[in-house]
């Protein structure tokens, strides 16, 4: 299994990045190819002691940064660590491609560059975040904000196939994110992708479920636009900073308080490795022809790994092969 | 001061309304006027020695349920408990009105029966939530799902007015909820409505927050609208209840963790007591000619005193003058 890894996307790269990827070598006995600044790299692993086992670099003489134009990904930044790593991809040089970097262009480059599975209308940034029953789901967290019916019922579709191939769930619960549980509930795009995705056989669909569903078990899939998925998605991520900072200052706030931790720290750094989304990865780029991760910008060498492997779970699972089977269904 | 309650409304009425009513006569010197089925309340009352002093009860033939079709409050049930409470605040008869009940029958009844301030486009449900650096309002959170951009603007100024006169901000910060920092983020009407946030010369704007923002304190008045501002709240209350239920579990598994409990106790409580919303009241329903306050469908006696005292404060502090003032300027 050889996995391409953008060297030079997010907030760490390329340090953090290299430390994974080997990492990774190791750990679940993986190939990778990492595209970036091929000197800059070499010295780093030099640096740093770095085994290059397994590891091959790919010069890229250019970065697409943050505050770069997405479509920069297929114009002046064609030969960026991003743009190349999107090339081997096309080109069966590796079975998965792995980013932190610009999100945005992440999307354009693997909408134009690999292109989408036939049929699927577009593709969506689907990360799983941990909540009370497990994991859940939530698909479009951004990839596109102007939604049609259609899009959603895709997303439900492709929301199901990954969760059910990647985390062995046998058939995934799929919910419509809404402001009510009514079928009528919402608006006139929920209306109409509600009425979707109820008909569509092969989802499994438990109608709309409410914000506070997400977190506390309701559906495995959490079907949304990308505009209301996004603002979802950093919700529960600023109100879980905003529990953790306060478990912080609890636990740090006098000898008495740090002897209460000590008590209890085990289970709070289970709590915490179980709540963290570098222990999960990334999140899936779904209806995209071959596997693509987004891993977070603030990634560290070990969400790293972990986005390695995901994207070689990704890679071995057959999940395109089903998505593709289920939308010539359609 | 005196305060009208729906005396039926909420899931655990009327007993919880007539205790919150009578804690509230005697914590905050009000005068109350509930309605409701008279003979019930009454009994209620001498059974549970709960003091009469300064509680009128108007005698209301029925009840809006949960289910009932909010229009229902203007039609069939308009002797209804919420019907009549209505009609007491449009005669003049109290200075504000308080409901836990049905949400939609109580923006029907509040728009048709008591009437939008002069030039309001649209009442909005705008609870206020604690957050890192304090509290927040979100406005909306769910009256109006299909909004228009002047709407959103509106919210704005609105929401600005209530944080300054309620809980004393100078100039309260107002943010735009949105998948993205830059003015050109998210659909049409995030794009129209950020220009007129932007060009309104009362309102303080700070631009688009992003979900994190929210809970991490980047503004004092989070504008959406009802459908995004439903998904947000509701999504803040159950990743809320994810850590809540994981501290309880943490505390409370063995001997040792339930000693660390006692260690921390006092800031656990105080830090519930802070992110409480009974302790905050309920929402204002704001743009409405006269103060409305919608209580939390689970409003216990506690969540009811504190509502009526959110009236009081909400009924003395000129917000719907200046609402109206700065309205008309425009």
């Amino acid at each position: 299994m050889k996995i391409i890894v953008d060297g030079m996307g997010g907030d760490n790269a390329p340090l953090a990045v290299l430390q994974g990827c080997a990492q990774a070598v190791t750990e679940y006995g993986v190939e990778i190819i990492i595209t970036g600044k091929k000197q800059e790299l070499e010295r780093l692993m030099e640096e740093n002691e770095i085994s290059r086992q397994n590891i091959s670099i790919i010069d890229a003489p250019t970065v697409i940064s943050m505050e770069d134009d997405p479509i920069s990904v297929v114009k002046d930044k064609r030969n960026s660590s991003m743009g190349l790593a999107f090339d081997l991809l096309k080109n069966g040089d590796g079975d998965a491609m792995l980013s932190a970097g610009n999100t945005g262009a992440l999307l354009t480059g693997a909408t134009l560059i690999v292109k989408r599975i036939d049929g699927v209308k577009r593709a969506a940034l689907a990360p799983v975040i941990p909540n009370k029953s497990g994991l859940v789901m939530l698909i479009d967290s951004g990839a596109t904000v102007d939604c049609r019916p259609e899009f959603l019922e895709q997303y439900g579709l492709m929301g199901s196939v990954y969760m059910k191939k990647m985390y062995d769930i046998t058939n995934p619960r799929v919910g419509l994110a809404n402001n009510g549980t009514e079928d009528c509930k919402g608006t006139d795009l929920y209306i109409a992708s509600n009425k979707l995705l109820r008909e569509n056989k092969n989802i499994n669909f438990v109608g709309n479920v409410e914000g506070r569903g997400l977190m506390l078990g309701e559906c495995d899939v959490y079907v949304s636009d990308g505009f209301t998925g996004n603002l979802i998605l950093k919700t529960v991520e600023g109100t879980s900073l905003f529990f953790l900072d306060f478990m912080k200052k609890l636990f740090g706030k006098s000898i008495i308080s740090k002897l209460a931790a000590v008590l209890v720290m085990k289970d709070i750094k289970a709590f915490k490795k179980k709540s963290d989304y570098k222990e999960i990865g990334g999140a899936a780029l779904l209806g995209i022809s071959k596997p693509v991760i987004k891993a977070h910008g603030s990634s560290d060498a070990k969400a790293i790994k972990n986005a390695i492997n995901q994207a070689k779970i990704f890679a071995s699972s057959e999940i395109i092969e089903e998505i593709s089977e289920n939308i010539k269904q359609r």
